[in-house]
């Protein structure tokens, strides 16, 4: 599948490519600088030679445009210029919306943003038949970079609607991880506000780089 | 230590109740019918003989007299009520709130209260000074209720007051259970949001009583 990453040079998206890449999708790392974007992609294939997919960058819609399923991966600060920006060329692409709301430097306490999620926000701007999907908050990026590295985390995804989510949950499984299908996307409050209850943990147990698993399943 | 449980007649406080007692602490259960307390106190030393420490019931407000730490564990609809009606005989003693604002039916859904979170709304009626701890949102009844069972569900716990959050997480490690400070009280909206998701995972897998363990630690 071809992939757009927007805000690809940004942490997380950097190991998100590299996986996917290596799991034989075609990524198209998005930034609001092309040329960033491009060099990232460049770097990526030289740190890890002979990805099955492809790698290339340029900037955000260009990426969404190359692509048939999108990641939104910008800070909480970009995330409604950005979502404004690519709404005329989104179409029916799924959009997987990995935001967390966070207020540096309070990075630790839970803040609920006007629209209660991110993704929830996303859904409004974008309109009820965008294809939205609330997932990835709580794999971390140390995690995601190391491609050899086993992750110990279970990603939870929600979503209005079911096609998007069961196409999201087979692309997040391909980052070798568990992908849980956890709801409506109301329930994205539950999932965006316990990542600074994870960074909260990896403060206070120092270098720890916690995640979290479902039990009983 | 003396343990009220106030509404300890409901499935959750049924097993904390009896693992609390086993553990050697006294445990009074409240209830808003004295007799259904005194009842159940009964019903679990003959279920569970040779507990080492006590179990008696009564009403809430004499439950929380008898005790030196308060456990809140009543349904949505009666928590303001039941906050209002212990205030004035609750004193500095911790209060551990493990309210989850569900709206029935649609208890796989979040629903965010008017004050974001239970325990926020609790902290907010009782006064700042009081010792308010969120936790224990995510242990089934189930597995709480089977003494014998080995729990695989760590428990959350946030606070604003330091000393209140380590006697909670000391009490809540004696239900044989892996207790982690998870922060400010604020983020009991991640903790208690969490539950509704959880719901949602029983009922897609039916027959499944999930929980959640942090990695990484």
């Amino acid at each position: 599948m071809r992939i757009a990453v927007v805000g690809g040079t940004g942490k997380e998206g950097r190991g998100m490519a590299a996986r996917w890449a290596r799991a034989g999708h075609d990524v198209f790392i998005g930034s609001r600088e092309a040329e960033r974007a491009a060099a990232r992609a460049a770097g990526l294939q030289q740190e890890h030679p002979g990805l099955a997919g492809k790698l290339a960058g340029g900037d955000n819609v260009w990426a969404v445009q190359h692509s048939e399923l999108v990641v939104l991966a910008v800070p909480y600060a970009a995330h409604t210029s950005t979502l404004e920006s690519l709404k005329p060329v989104l179409g029916s692409r799924v959009l997987i919306d990995i935001t967390v709301p966070l207020q540096p430097p309070q990075v630790t306490r839970v803040y609920l943003p006007a629209g209660q999620a991110a993704a929830l926000e996303a859904q409004a701007i974008l309109g009820s038949d965008a294809q939205v999907v609330a997932a990835l908050h709580h794999v971390s990026a140390a995690h995601l970079r190391d491609l050899d590295h086993a992750i110990d985390c279970d990603v939870l995804a929600c979503s209005d609607h079911a096609a998007a989510l069961e196409q999201a949950l087979r692309v997040i499984a391909d980052l070798s991880v568990r992908a849980i299908d956890a709801g409506p996307l109301c329930n994205a409050v539950a999932l965006e506000s316990l990542t600074p209850v994870l960074l909260h943990l990896n403060r206070a147990h120092k270098g720890a780089s916690v995640g979290i698993r479902i039990t009983g399943l």
